[in-house]
């Protein structure tokens, strides 16, 4: 599909610096951009590409001043980044077009119900009782069991799962195959070393405009709820135990792992493969890096940690540092002690 | 749904003291019940929460002598934790009804075979010469391939896939998207730097009792079985490549990993997030903390270790604690060659 | 199904030393090995097991001199491991036979296309303008999104997910549930601490020979593509973000992630649960030891590296043993100390 600059910069407000008839065909980086294609220029550290992109139109802000010719036409915008991020949408939109209707065959128990504008693929089921708002885009292959709620405009994307009686926001995205409400992993152990499994008879409710990822997994409550709050964004692989909390407006990186009834804060920032023991409290605004263990609960809001077990960010990386200078340090140690010995 | 506290009383052999038409319409802990919602006593670490809980009514023991009065009505059992499990079993089995019977449309290969009292959920798959006990329940979307057996009363949660040849025993609980007998990742490296596949012609086999996490994956052995024995623990996002064998009544918890061959002992508890390399040997009732990386077998039996390299518990963990103070080791260091520089 | 050694001779072009008429049921590993089996001998490791072995026959090379009498009968071939390896290839084929034609139900969009010799499995679903080669096999609960590509002869388990555009090369074998073309993780952090969802309008392209495991994760692209060249095999449950790139003949063990635009390069070899951050560069060739954390670019080729982060290799294993002997050197500081403080 090809766009005139002219009729993008209608998309976008965006006024035209250049030939506005030359056609569009795809979106790039401006170091990427080859000819036929449209890119922005947002952050000054990529200016100098605007000078040698093959991009033949890019959006920029409405004070830029070139220092050099330029071979591309500008379209002058008000948030270049805001701008593209508008065209990506509109794209990623004719990528998919939004699905209604039911694909048949697809399972709809007798006392199942949906709003308007529902999307029900092939091979999808409905348990009993579930019900799903308006514009809910159930994939094909989704299950969806009994006396589950799922709210408007949220997209199931192929064969996710949720077990009986999960509860489900607004505006949510359910990446393919995310196991949501699977049994917490709860057994007693028994006097002779087996364990009986404990009934995990919770739910797990998503708040609104939640993410999850491709082949997360987040459990069902013992008792009471697994919660995410809304606006969590939670990556692939990643791992919620029985009865965790997520603060609204938290990020998880893929594969991190949160044992049962941790409490994660708001606004807080986890990055990926960390694990997180059980039953800690974790404030708001707290960041965690890549590949951390957190093993003790942390009340101060908005510090950064890093290391397994963790350490505060900065020290972390100095222990890190004299870690690489053990042998060094081991040779001083060594040398120290010839010398008193020396000296004896 | 309402029972009475005489019903529930009726359900479990408890006294009841108080009033027995108080009606219940919830479970939950002491310190989260609100009122028309039944709670239990059995930790005494929870005996304050009895003087102050909103629960309606709370299961204690036969010896149990309140030390102030008590809003709430009391049941007096043998084993106040053992009545309350048997509670959430009968709430977990309401919750998910017992499903049987085959639903449309799905697919039994003409000479599959399965006892009484099964579910064939809708969109579910089996192949060739498939053979299931009585009681098996197929959720939804489940694939069992050509030639797999599982016992009788296993329950393979939906999208569940059995490659061909794979078999389970009985009373085993199979979570969303767990994958038995995939292909073991083993390739032979030819001259020129590419890879050849080396076909994985063996199998898996589950024990009885096992139950295995949404989106683990067991892979089939190269030649001979893959074996996790009766009564081991699974949880979600496990890996056990090729040839692995897990010990009876071994529990491994999310997104650890386990490489091809190493064998693992019975009793054995595996924290989240381990590695543990291959063709190792472990002996029975081994411990291994969370994010730990074993890379030696163990032959000594129920001893704990941690660490990446694992070094044993304790051990482990003073070294943690000595490189949170490196720094102060490194000053330290400093300040002893100047002292000895000064006596120069 | 038995075949006798002289049948499998003829197989594998060997010549038969000893009864030529023994049946043979099996193939296992020389220590394994039982009555009705055959094995092989090319790890000369192994070669004291052939004096042993409870195998009926034993794949040798024609210059093998036994020590002692054996009881097997011997195959002497070119290349043992080869001529097993042949074998063991067409007991894969045995065991799971090419599967052809069309199940149903299944879901076809109406233009969407195939080759000759393909396998659509019930419940599979081919969205608009899908494009199969000759030879592909797609298994029973398969998506394929709207618009994507898969070259001729590849394999897909059941319940892969392909996105919509994804493109998949040819012989490429994609095992059960993985998910390919899934959003990358991208959100532009909004004043209010809340965020807005980038579109990810990319792809994912697959080359020629690729594996992917169970439950892997590869997201598409933010702008562009996400690459897998040649020949890479990646395992169970790995995690590829956005706009990664991984070079041709590269393997990925179990449970690794890559964050998003990092590039590898080729022929590199990546252990299990290792974790690479977004937007580095490492070289061909380069050796990365299981659960290590990939910091920062390299850009020598061939080098071994392990640790998080990372060291050299030999190096990392230095500190990892001083790290063990931290004690001893925090008490060999304390009795320096005390030893010049003596001399004050």
């Amino acid at each position: 599909m090809k766009l005139s600059v002219a009729q993008i910069a209608a998309l976008i407000q965006a006024d035209v610096e250049g030939d506005p008839s030359v056609e569009i065909h795809h979106l790039a980086k401006i170091e990427e951009a080859e000819h036929g294609m449209l890119s922005f220029l947002a952050n000054p550290k990529y200016t100098p590409y605007i000078y040698t992109t093959k991009a033949s139109a890019v959006i920029v802000s409405r004070d830029f001043v070139p220092q050099s010719p330029l071979s591309a036409t500008l379209l002058r915008a008000e948030d270049p980044y805001r701008a593209f991020t508008r065209l990506l949408e509109l794209a990623a939109e004719m990528l998919s077009p939004r699905k209604s209707g039911i694909e048949q065959p697809s399972h709809q128990s007798e006392d199942a119900s949906w709003g308007e504008d529902v999307y029900l693929g092939a091979f999808s089921y409905l348990g009993k009782g579930v019900k799903l708002g308006k514009g809910v885009k159930v994939h094909p292959g989704v299950y969806i069991g009994d006396h589950c709620e799922v709210g408007d405009h949220t997209v199931l994307y192929p064969q996710v799962v949720l077990y009986p009686g999960v509860r489900v926001g607004k505006g949510c995205i359910l990446h393919a195959g995310c196991r949501i409400g699977s049994d917490g992993f709860g057994f007693a152990p028994l006097p002779d070393g087996t364990y009986q499994k404990i009934p995990q008879t919770g739910i797990v409710v998503l708040g609104d405009g939640v993410e999850v990822g491709a082949n997360a997994c987040i459990d069902r409550a013992t008792l009471g709820a697994t919660e995410v709050k809304d606006g969590v964004k939670i990556d692939n692989l990643v791992q919620l135990a029985h009865n965790v909390e997520i603060g609204a407006h938290s990020v998880i990186a893929a594969q991190t792992g949160i044992a049962g009834s941790t409490r994660l804060g708001k606004y807080c920032m986890i990055g990926g493969q960390v694990g997180i023991v059980g039953h800690l409290r974790i404030a708001d605004g707290v960041k965690i890096d890549a590949q951390s263990g957190v093993n003790t609960s942390i009340s101060e809001k908005g510090l950064a940690f890093r290391g397994s077990p963790i350490q505060p960010f900065q020290r972390q990386l100095r222990s890190e540092l004299l870690f690489r200078k053990l042998e060094e340090m081991y040779k001083r140690i060594q040398t120290l002690e010839k010398a008193l010995e020396q000296r004896d």
